[in-house]
């Protein structure tokens, strides 16, 4: 089968005229654009004959696929392609049911930090055995990224081989890892070509891109936060929707349990948005102090960590699911096992103590309402790129980021506020950086007479029984 | 308005939404284009830090521009913009009215042959003075090459200088010769780009390749022959007559007459096609022998002439102006510039005393009918391909073509066979080569009990009257 001559022209005939194409074709595709960025890296490396696709027609073959799409099956073969370019994890060793959850990106979304130590304190004891091989990402643009937050515990290490993954995976049953050179380089490579060439936004290559990322940590069940509402990637809730069902499709035909909830990103999740913040947020929940502005980020993480105890087999239900995660959280079980993964990850358990004195902003500001009324709208964009204003986010990959930079969150949408009221704090590590987010926030926070119609949390769940028929 | 920054992802953005690009960017697209084709050529040489497209961003957007298209006025941006990336014909110093023919390409096409020293011919007096500045091309694929039947003349040169082309100009009212590396930059770049990203068969992107190469001839008028039928490039009628309508546009929008006739290209055009042969066939004509097969030849050159003179004010009608050149031809009068613009180009005019004596192939072979009745079909480019791998045409750019190779039609199309009455006699310069295309000519004959429908050879006119009104 690998003796058949592939030429990259056809693959960019019978996608232009919007045919499809076969698994050999998309395999192809994908190991020649890997050899194509190798080449580049090191232009003496030996690179096999059949590799010789250009820049040109990666640029060409990519806004094909924008303009005509994939089919399932291609979006899949695509995908696995991607996800085996490099090496993968391999959780054979843990004897375990492999969960993790993806988000698309939020501001205020910290469910991660609580869902893997309540999905890991579930899965250590057998019957069945759980664990959360979790590969995060960093802030970008408007939304935060898991490994800053966690990055700003003292001594955490997020940068772990495959084979220390694997042993603080059989201690903790969960790891908080940053993705490795060597993992689906053909994803690194693809997003930097489509980032300059004008085809980041196909929901098709954002769906590759996602699972293959997540179906190289070898988990048999995986649970998507797609975020819709004003903050959401996506520009309207029918391509959020859209992209939950290619990412269900495609983890179902990769062999892994998927569901995708849609849930509502209107304003910042909970009381905190930021990096070392949204740690003391979570470790206040999972000492067991629920402050009234959490409600929401407890509400979500538990409908997530549900769905993966479902899928995993410890419940009967994702809402049995919810249950169970909740009484994990309430009980300190999560909180045990939040310890063990951040000592296993060399982070500093002693900042856990009392994590209002960790936080040390140079610099606050608080936004007052201006009149009376009910908060009623912002958008949750505009607030994330406050956040990231106030030095919290970076404007290109690679930047540092500030640990004690962020936004307090003293109302939610709905909330009735008199003159003077509070809305938010803001923090930053710089007196400076504080006057643009400000105005941006007094620009998009909306207060009006009437209460606004508010849209539940979670807005619709997609299961493969969800999916279209085609 | 050059210091306005433009970045190539915008335009990839724009274009792939099926939005209007203005003239400013597509002049910066062009002309990134060849900075970048430049840089390739000349590393080291200074790139100025606007022309900072890369390969994977042209391939993107020339397949964004396959998918959504152009509008007429993009095109003629664009065309000019590619036709001014290099030097250009200026003709000027000719105080002439410059008209030129452009075909599409077919088989045993070699009226710009009879053409040139027509339209010359009635030039050369004044009121208007017409001159022919004539860039053709080589054989590709299935179609002929006027320049490889022009150097089977002996010392005919066709790589002319711009200066002395335009002395053979002022000196015969014609120059026949091939474009020179300096001139459009821009179309052999972005050809050889469009070639290996799947992206040719955009008739916005022909259009630009054809129109930005004659409009660098400095012309005032512009006749095209678009071919319909089995042996034209284009698949259907529908994007024959596409294609026409947006060159006439291009044209006119760039302020050159242009008239575009849609002719039927199902057969060989005149009695002989190949090199060496055609030259006989052209010279025998305007030597008043006017042999039967030439029939459709004579009717489409002066078609084409026709239009030329009456662009120029030589004729009060396209018609009127067809019957002078037929004038033109059967008084001598065109085979007299035909000598002074041969000798021009230090062509061997002692040639054109016995052509049938010059034609010596190493070998030929006769197809012959085997079985009565009408010639009633054939695939036109299949001939094509026949004469070319008889060794008239060329594998790949470059290649040598053969300069007796070639074949002479017997019957034309309704033609009434007997068994045995000869259909094509082939020739070429290596016995070796006639088995395979005597084998294709003879697959693709069809003789049949009943007379064909047969095409007028004109079948329909597009000129600027003629153009859908937006």
């Amino acid at each position: 089968m690998s003796q058949q001559i592939i030429h990259p022209i056809d693959l960019i005939l019978k996608k232009r005229a919007g045919e499809e194409l076969s698994t050999l074709e998309i395999q192809y595709f994908v190991r020649s654009v890997v050899a194509n960025g190798e080449q580049k890296l090191n232009p003496s490396a030996y690179r096999p004959a059949e590799s010789t696709i250009t820049d040109a027609q990666i640029g060409s073959f990519l806004m094909a696929v924008f303009q005509k799409g994939l089919s399932l099956r291609e979006l899949a073969d695509l995908t696995l392609a991607m996800r085996t370019s490099g090496e993968v994890f391999d959780a054979t060793p843990l004897h375990s049911f492999t969960v993790d959850k993806h988000s698309t990106g939020g501001v205020g979304d910290k469910s991660s930090l609580l869902i893997a130590p309540t999905v890991a304190a579930a899965g250590l004891e057998l019957s069945p055995s759980i664990s959360v091989p979790m590969i995060s990402g960093r802030s970008l643009g408007h939304t935060g990224g898991t490994l800053d937050k966690l990055e700003t515990i003292p001594g955490f290490d997020t940068q772990l081989s495959l084979a220390r993954m694997t042993e603080v995976l059989l201690e903790t049953h969960a790891a908080l890892v940053g993705q490795t050179p060597r993992l689906v380089p053909a994803d690194r490579i693809l997003y930097a070509m489509r980032d300059h060439t004008g085809t980041v936004e196909s929901p098709f290559l954002i769906c590759a891109s996602i699972m293959s990322k997540k179906l190289a940590e070898d988990i048999r069940g995986l649970v998507l936060d797609v975020k819709v509402g004003s903050g959401a990637f996506m520009p309207t809730y029918e391509l959020s929707k859209f992209l939950a069902e290619l990412m269900v499709s495609t983890g179902e035909l990769a062999g892994t349990r998927t569901t995708a909830l849609l849930t509502t990103m209107d304003e910042p999740l909970g009381r905190f948005s930021g990096n070392w913040v949204e740690v003391w947020e979570c470790v206040d929940i999972m000492k067991g102090v629920r402050h009234p502005m959490s409600a929401d980020l407890i509400e979500l993480s538990n409908a997530l960590s549900g769905w993966m105890l479902f899928l995993a087999g410890k419940s009967d239900s994702p809402e049995a699911g919810a249950k169970l995660a909740d009484d994990i959280l309430r009980s300190g079980a999560a909180y045990k096992s939040w310890l063990q993964i951040v000592a296993a990850h060399k982070g500093d358990i002693s900042t856990f103590t009392d994590p209002a004195a960790f936080h040390k902003p140079k610099a606050t500001h608080v936004l007052k309402a201006s009149q009376a009324g009910y908060l009623s709208a912002m958008d949750c964009k505009q607030v994330g790129w406050a956040v990231q204003r106030l030095g919290a986010g970076r404007t290109k990959p690679g930047d540092p980021v500030g640990a004690h930079a962020g936004i307090e969150s003293h109302a939610k949408l709905g909330a009735k506020l008199a003159v003077g009221d509070p809305i938010f704090t803001l923090f930053s590590e710089d007196a400076a950086l504080l006057d643009e987010p400000y105005r941006m926030l007094e620009e998009t926070v909306q207060i009006a007479d009437t209460p606004p119609q508010l849209q539940p949390l979670v807005r619709e769940i997609v299961t493969r029984d969800s999916l279209p028929k085609k």
